[in-house]
């Protein structure tokens, strides 16, 4: 009788074990989704090659006089754009990066639905990237206010936020004090979901 | 003897159940302090009257014209600084807003060390905010480089993080399209907290 007992004494343990275990899986899932990413990126970012992150051949290697291999804030940038699967919405100032608009180019030819928002005095400016991004057939909208559109931040498949002080520019990115804060905490993000998709209207 | 083994077992699961219990407590408390802050704020704010936020006589109404009362982005923004009880770091590329000097002059006033880094070329212009906080004896450092000090960030007791495009202007709050991302996420924060000490020294 009593290793009957016993063993129902066991069996009752385990099983509130198991019930509190899921529970607890659950809570956390909803908590924060599993890997969730939160990085900081500061520039100005060290002037080395990007050429590796374009090709889709390694075993022709880069011959240009920069610095190869360093894993730098913009070559980390440029893979969390280039990561987009589904869609990318960009809400950027200043665009006139040729490297981050090859990135852009690079999403938009593998099919992703590619939206940019941009400030109309600044696509204007020599040097400005969204000539090239509209001529590559991605809708390129600019605000119709006089205010600025001073927003510089970028959504990736809505679920991964790139946002900070960095406007797209060569300045920006080789020689400014800048920011580009990285998450995909779901309370960060949401709410840029819904700016972009308020101003894009 | 079975209710005796009977009482054995729930209490066998009750102890399980507490163990687990407290176990998930303290992996919930690792992962997410409790109550951590995630909040958007975006601009231009809506132009009300923030003078309740400095005044410490509610039974005084103030007597301008603006609308009274609303919570607005400039209002959550102006707490979130005025929260500081121990140190106010600020990074802030353009410095001209009254409101949010104000703010600093009354986080200074309550005895909070308030630092101050801003770009040079923006603090020499006319309506910069830098030359009044210096006088009320808060450290103002400006970079002696030829590049920008581009950020926009502040930090509150070294554990909140306030961050975006946002330039401490009128035009930034009034006009602009503008973000700000509150965050205590301790991913987020640490980088920041570290780049303001390496930046200050």
């Amino acid at each position: 009788m009593s290793v009957l007992w016993t063993a129902r004494a066991l069996c009752l343990g385990a099983v509130a074990l198991s019930l509190v275990a899921e529970l607890l899986v659950r809570l956390l899932r909803r908590l924060r989704p599993a890997g969730t990413l939160n990085e900081v990126l500061f520039f100005p970012s060290e002037v080395v090659c990007v050429q590796h992150l374009f090709s889709s051949l390694p075993a022709c290697p880069c011959i240009c006089p920069l610095r190869h291999g360093p894993e730098t804030s913009l070559s980390r940038l440029l893979r969390h754009v280039m990561s987009a699967s589904s869609s990318l919405d960009l809400c950027i100032f200043a665009f006139s990066n040729a490297n981050l608009c090859r990135a852009v180019l690079a999403v938009h030819a593998k099919g992703v639905t590619v939206r940019v928002l941009t400030d109309k005095d600044y696509a204007a400016i020599t040097g400005s990237q969204i000539g090239v991004l509209r001529k590559a057939g991605i809708c390129a909208r600019c605000d119709s206010s006089s205010v600025h559109m001073h927003h510089k931040f970028a959504l990736v498949d809505g679920r991964l936020l790139l946002t900070g002080s960095l406007n797209w520019t060569l300045t920006g990115v080789q020689s400014n004090m800048e920011n580009v804060l990285v998450t995909e905490e779901p309370d960060l993000v949401r709410p840029f979901v819904e700016e972009f998709h308020r101003l894009w209207e």
